[in-house]
């Protein structure tokens, strides 16, 4: 009997693992995988619950490799869902809950394609299924505990796909190859508090910022790339919470993310905003701090072989052509990347994150078979 | 027996004037003034205690006047001061107590002066007190109420000397002729949110700002005139509360403080303000609305006959030629300037707003003296 892609999402989407708790949901998938001829190891690190199944021989030549998290975002307002966000609830053809295209669909779709597919076709290789229990929040202890735990121990993958969403309107339209890195600086500008009415004695630290954060603002990073659109830095915030309209603030601060593609690194930009903070602090007299979080640098996997796979297989299914795609925000496939090709490649990502979360039944049908075919064409 | 203006001081000092209470200090001061031989009238407005004053015939052709507050500032942080903020308590020389210097110190010096004046050497002509309970805050209702109410009445001043305190180190080495105008402008930017990997999709309102504040805060307003400091704007704060890195916001605010001398108007530099904003908005496709507060048009009683003969009168008391002074915030001269020709003049101001107030005790006698010869001066 083939395994029911729609009754594990529900029995998923049932599992309240808001990161970074477990909620019962890699429990489940352990006991389903177990029981399908996977051989279960759990690979938890620093709290964190993270699944790693194989079926077939370690070290095989070929060896096919999904990803994909159980965690979710909190619920948001939760007042105004109008189904129970854990419920797994369907109405009019949608499955209902927090986790439902993101990405406990996906998860139920790969992990119901490769339990089928292995049963009824064993393929001479392997199928590896790496799944974590931290995505939404720092990602510290996830996919990167699962990668460096079968780095340890002979673990591998000859090529991934991950399964998050990633068509935005419509189902096979869209596969990702890559995705633009990113990174945040905070901005600390010191100077020294005074009366208005006396500015010699105090030292604004505002011009200086008003001046950085549109030096910032207003360079061009690039034009976009031949996979990537072109990057992007936004300010987000200034904050100096100064109440008083007869005051000089001692200190102001603000928050820039930037969006990068493949023209750049993290480090380079740290250093070309580093380079317009001195300068700026040397104008103005002031003391500018920064402090750069990068979450991910810009990669991509060229056009080739696997995307030529996932392209056909979605075509066949859909009888869409995806586009190869790198927008959006990041995802664990950054982490992936550095291990073997990756893809990413799953179903309508439209209400992931918002209130009312949902997905449509037949999408989740339709993943797994597409799931089926590209592990079929793969191993033929 | 002459009025001792210490002990006034210290009587007033003792009323818990916060603005907008009278705290007992006008009382006070009618009931010392009535006995002095003055005729008094409270002129009280929208909640605001003020006291008119007057020796001498209505109408007199040559009518000196003082002008002085005595509602305090709050005491700031309660627990700081050394000394009991209402105590009026005298240590090493000094008077300390919230007041001591701005103004209450002023009040008795020239409410003592002007009695034991009229009553040692009666003048031909009139001595006028405009005292008022409201000069701290939005002085809507105190000197501007006393000087309409006197139009409104036939009353007048020739000449107005303001007892604020306008000495900023030693006693006696710097009048006031003038003061720069004030002003404050608010602006809210608005674009629209979103997701900060998706910023195509979102206007973001931080590059308008940067830029705008930039603008404003890059311009030289004027290099001073004859008897002015160059005029100052500063950005006093911008703040847009955007906790989360991944989201543009939709808004930022900010405030933007403006002190300029005669080069300006107000509405000039309103104009200009309205300007720059229209043409960051166009620019940067967002709305941009200001809203401006001006506290005060810049103002100058030039040189002569009044200043000329305080600047003596200080001379002769203290050995120092006043300098004639046009920095610091604002005052009710301001109002009073448009009435008659105003000068200020008053003791050191070093602690004025601040914990642990306080005055030196020979400075209120000497203070007293000096109002005392402006007045024999005036009307020999
Ligand atoms: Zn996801
Ligand atoms: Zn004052």
């Amino acid at each position: 009997m083939p395994t029911d892609p729609v009754a594990l999402t529900a029995a998923l989407v049932r599992c309240p693992s808001v990161t970074p708790d477990e909620g019962g949901a890699l429990v489940l998938l352990e006991d389903v995988l177990t029981k399908g001829g996977f051989t279960c190891t759990r690979v938890d690190r620093g709290g964190i619950c993270n699944l790693y199944a194989r079926w077939g021989r370690q070290g095989a030549n070929r060896t096919f490799g999904f990803n994909g998290h159980t965690d979710v975002v909190p619920l948001g307002d939760e007042a105004a869902w109008t189904m129970p966000p854990f419920g797994a609830e369907i109405k009019d053809g949608f499955l209902y809950g927090r986790g439902a295209t993101d990405m406990k669909s996906g998860v139920a779709a790969f992990a119901a394609a490769a339990i089928d597919f292995v049963q009824d076709t064993p393929p001479d290789g392997a199928v590896v299924l790496a799944i974590t229990g931290d995505e939404e929040a720092d990602a510290l202890d996830g996919t990167t505990a699962l990668l460096d735990w079968m780095k340890a121990n002979n673990e591998a993958m000859s090529v991934c796909l991950v399964g998050e969403p990633t068509c935005p309107n419509v189902m096979g339209e869209a596969m990702k190859i890559g995705r633009r890195g990113s990174m945040t600086a905070f901005f600390t500008i010191t100077g020294e508090q005074g009366h208005a009415a006396y500015p010699h004695r105090a030292k604004n630290p505002m011009p200086a910022m008003a001046r950085l954060m549109d030096v910032l603002s207003s360079r061009v990073l690039d034009e976009g790339t031949e996979h990537f659109d072109p990057s992007s830095l936004q300010v987000l915030t200034i904050d100096t919470g100064n109440p008083a309209t007869n005051v000089i603030p001692a200190q102001t601060k603000a928050t820039v993310n930037i969006r990068f593609n493949d023209t750049h690194t993290g480090a380079a930009l740290t250093s070309w905003m580093q380079e317009e903070a001195d300068k700026v602090a040397a104008d103005f007299g002031v003391k500018v701090d920064m402090r750069v979080k990068i979450s991910g640098e810009s990669f991509v996997t060229p056009p080739g072989d696997l995307s030529d796979l996932i392209g056909s297989a979605v075509e066949a299914e859909t009888g869409r052509k995806p586009e190869l795609s790198t927008s959006g925000g990041t995802s664990d496939a950054r982490f992936v990347k550095d291990h073997c090709p990756v893809v990413e490649f799953g179903l309508v990502g439209k209400t992931m994150h918002q209130v009312d979360e949902r997905v449509e039944v037949a999408q989740i049908d339709q993943l797994k078979a597409i799931y089926t075919r590209i592990l079929t064409d793969y191993f033929a």
